[in-house]
């Protein structure tokens, strides 16, 4: 009886928001309905079926369930449920797709109720994959996650990175719901509506997995029951949906995708919904108060490298992390099965229970920095520069979330040697640049890669820090400062005539055709251009008033990378600016070989100067 | 009888491997012996068991098997095989890793043996995908496609993405072989030897799978055999093996990934192998000399659009591909489940047997353009231009297979409008211009991408068209050709005061500025930059002489852009040179608000200019 007539409050709730949907794509004039009316009932139920916790009035609070639209283009449902629950009146709703409105085409977290934004297919489930990991190892909080899926998105193998790492952590916290509506942008899916395949994969892949009709509260209501009460378990709830549910001629038809009803379709459409009771209002369960507990930041000891010695700065990327935990100890570390190589493993010794093994999948442990940033971590994400392009994707999204995300690649350029360049991370400094506001790092030595670890720490926003595999001599001393948007100048006097700019393995080799040139009298002046982005303009400025050239060195492609950057913050340069970098078909050899055929050694800086001399 | 002898062979021929395989890696110093070890008896028993059918002294031949180490650094093992079949010396051999030899740390098209370079993992299956769907769609041939993949490896979601399309293009001729040898770079993998999970998962897709011990010829011959004769579905034998196998101190030891013996170490290795027999020659079997049919190209039809229609570039991209097919009967299409948005509908709806569906999985559809065109088709694959960065470590990793693979990216831009930034593609010149000698193209209306398309198809190697999502007005000619590295001078006068250089979207508010503009006096020239890179130097360096400024306009981000690309083309430029591009956090809108937003629209060049004046 009290089940019926749950059941009844949900069908009108559904009913108003299936018209907030139809009402805000109509008004757009675009927008994705018919994705949305699918997951409809499947979302009535679970915001307001008793089972999704959230404090409305603190969509931060660290207890709250999450709820994250992996397919983002099922947004006006999302704003839809929103205003279903009275936080967002109709008049806000028809803003969505407007510009300057927080309800955009796709998710973004312009709206407050948003944990991250979608709307690249395939990311959504990585992300509560954060939350839930989150949850259950660092906050532990009962908190749960939920994640709704399309059935098209479940050809991204991102999902199936995600999937097997959920029940690899034993995620029971993490409850996904495919919204399997059989149709995709231009036609079928590759399964459409054999149910039984997603089951299958999904169950082997050691997840639950319940299939239920996604029009039937009673299933819906009774499965959600079933899945909370799930343990040692992610569960997948598979929903057989019907495409634009609700509306006769939008019901499963083909060549509805991403459309939104007209003036008459709509009028249409609204006769057949009937009557709708505006006045209802949804309720969402409120939540416990609980909080993770908090560290308190502690004081750290000091940088203390001898100054004779040679170190990796990958290595020194592995010390810093490990001597700088007390003072940061939101800090989370993920790594791709290569910690012995990025050398996040010194962390992961001495904090292992901040440390999550991601395996070989790139793309499921970004989305998860995301999901575990949303949660207020400070995520280091590590794996070798050239395999961050395989989460490129994931990288370019999460800047639509404003993350706080610190990266660290690892055997970056043609230096790494006899690997040969498929190890070789030859674009990352272009790659990482094309995000906005992002900070690009690029140290030189192990005094520096810890003082610029701290930084990264300290800075909110997206950080790449650049690695190299070999060791390099210390250039710094141990109480040396590098502040972000810094450079140092190594070499000066009165008399310089070109200026060099390098980083990383380049400054090593700048650094050494600078004692070579200085024995036939010619002076280079030399700087350490440790920060790419953003950029020390004064002291590059100066460089070009004091001497008669710039010659711009790196191990990375000419395209994007350190050399197009000097050139990008100029307008004007009355001197020439020359950009030494890998610009030939790298292959296997010596680290000093490939820097002398790539024309990025010191023979090649020499040569440059003199010719330009 | 037969069989027993068979495999004494076959045991012999694994010594010798053995022998090379730590011989190569302690000469080189370096190197993976472990990785090669596990998987020795697995590839002597394929390669030299009768099973693996190959004309030796024409590894291109069309009807030839293909073989492909996904597991690229399992290399050694590679170059071994090819010693021991004779077609390399030891000497040769014992030239790996070193600087010009053909035989690099990960395998790579300087060996003529390997069919593409692997090294970043979950890539195999893919290249193998698209040479498995040529022999059975496309080619009519009876030959297979053995991968060797890695146990690692297989927690890539793009592993999962080729599982699922080589089961539902139903690829009998692609055959897998998983070297379950536990153990990862860092440690024990996901599953360890845990083998029924990887059947379990691998079942769950559609494939037939076979489980044996991958060190027993008996097992390894008969299950071949069973390979060879499945029906309909593609066949993955999951092989648990010994990591280091056939030398004492490393088999299954943690600690040995990726690490060559020293001398000591290998004198020792000997001892245990026991006597080599260096006489013995490994026999492959040869092919029937089988052939695709050719079709001639033909002459096709002139381009025509009436100067007058609205046409986005887009829907030209699908037409061009329609009409110059015949000219070009090597082109496949393929499209990530996008191909009512990219227009490549158009050309499916002509040539649908020409045409591959890879649904939402775009790793996995540029893994199987690399397969296609290792094969020798040309692939045209599109998809919405923000989605490539999925795929940006394929494409990557394409270039060093020296591909010839045409990418096309719709919906470039914040044009785009209401859908928001995560379908805006803002990095994709940048990604695009990393890749070594690539092609970058911008086409501003139908005429010029119908042209640009030829062009592209012509044209050896990597191409990228990016197109636009809006209708936008004929600026051409059908008569106008359109050279890779060209551009054209639009608007000119012998007084003209600054430079706008624009592609895409932005020149069509460059044209309307230089009208608003000429009502007021003031000329500008007007560059249409449809070719990114290469770049046309002399337009430039004219427009540098004539003109007192350079403005760039791009729908994209600043870094890496058109911007960029033209201030890398010059070493000193005395006039200013200004880069109007995406620098603000997009989001949804109407296309002319966020062009006016991000300063890239009419009147932000118009601001522009009056303010150097």
């Amino acid at each position: 009886m009290v089940e019926k007539r749950k059941t009844k409050g949900l069908e009108k709730l559904a009913k108003l928001i299936r018209y907030f949907i139809l009402a805000s794509t109509t008004e757009a004039g675009s927008g994705h309905p018919t994705s949305s009316l699918s997951a409809t009932d499947l979302m009535t139920a679970l915001l307001f079926g008793g089972f999704f916790r959230f404090d409305v009035e603190q969509p931060g609070h660290p207890n709250n369930d999450r709820l994250i639209f992996s397919k983002g283009h099922a947004s006006p449902l999302f704003y839809a449920l929103w205003a279903a629950s009275g936080k967002l009146s109709e008049q806000e709703l028809l803003t969505m797709r407007k510009f300057g409105s927080p309800l955009e085409g796709h998710p973004t977290v312009a709206f407050p109720y948003v944990e991250a934004a979608t709307g690249s297919l395939g990311q959504g489930l990585s992300i509560g994959l954060g939350m839930a990991l989150n949850a259950k190892y660092l906050d532990k909080l009962p908190y749960r996650v939920f994640v709704l899926l399309g059935d098209s998105e479940m050809s991204e193998g991102s999902q199936w990175e995600a999937l097997q790492l959920a029940a690899h952590y034993e995620l029971d916290n993490l409850i996904g719901i495919i919204d399997v509506n059989r149709l995709g942008q231009r036609g079928e899916t590759m399964y459409g509506h054999n149910i039984d395949a997603y089951k299958k994969r999904i169950s082997s892949f050691g997840w639950k997995t319940e299939v239920i009709d996604g029009h039937d509260f009673k299933q819906i209501i009774s499965t959600y029951k079933k899945a909370l009460r799930t343990k040692d378990k992610p569960v997948m709830i598979i929903a057989r949906t019907i495409k634009g549910k609700g509306v006769s001629f939008l019901e499963d038809m083909n060549g509805w995708h991403g459309k939104a009803l007209n003036k008459e379709q709509y009028e249409q459409a609204l006769k057949e919904l009937g009557e709708i009771d505006k006045t209802i209002v949804g309720k969402i369960s409120g939540t416990d108060d609980m909080k993770p507990d908090k560290s308190t930041p502690q004081k750290v000891g000091e940088v203390v490298y001898p100054q004779d010695k040679m170190v990796a700065t990958r290595k020194a990327y592995g010390n810093a992390l490990k001597r700088i935990y007390p003072q940061f100890p939101d800090i989370v570390v993920l790594d791709a099965e290569v910690s012995n190589s990025t050398y996040s493993e010194i962390f992961q010794q001495a904090y292992p229970e901040r440390f999550f093994e991601m395996y070989i999948a790139e793309q499921n442990m970004v989305g998860t920095a995301l999901g575990l940033q949303c949660r207020g971590k400070t995520p280091f994400v590590s794996t070798f520069a050239a395999f961050f392009t395989r989460a490129f994707d994931q990288i370019r999204m999460s800047q639509y979330s404003n993350a706080n995300i610190k990266f660290s690649g690892s055997h970056a350029g043609v230096s790494i040697g006899e690997d040969g360049p498929s190890q070789m991370g030859l674009e990352d400094i272009a790659m990482f640049r094309t995000i906005l506001d992002s900070v690009v790092l690029y140290p030189s030595d192990a005094v520096s890669t810890e003082k610029l670890v701290g930084e990264a720490a300290q800075h909110m926003g997206i950080v790449y820090i650049r690695t190299t595999r070999k060791n390099t001599p210390i250039l710094y001393n141990n109480k040396e400062e590098f502040p972000i948007g810094g450079s140092k100048v190594l070499r000066k006097t009165d008399s310089d005539t070109a200026t060099v700019i390098a980083a990383g393995i380049t400054l090593h080799e700048a650094l050494q055709a600078y004692e070579e040139m200085k024995m036939e009298g010619i002076f280079i002046r030399v700087i350490d251009l440790y920060s790419i982005k953003p950029l020390d303009r004064s002291t590059i400025q100066e460089a070009v008033h004091d001497t008669k050239a710039i010659i711009t060195v790196e191990d990375h492609f000419a395209e994007g990378g350190l050399g197009e950057a000097v050139k990008s913050l100029l307008d004007t340069f009355a001197i020439p600016i020359y950009s030494l970098a890998v610009r030939k078909m790298p292959k296997s050899g010596k680290p000093g070989e490939l820097l002398d055929y790539e024309e990025i050694s010191k023979d090649a800086i020499i040569k440059k100067i003199k010719e330009i001399l």
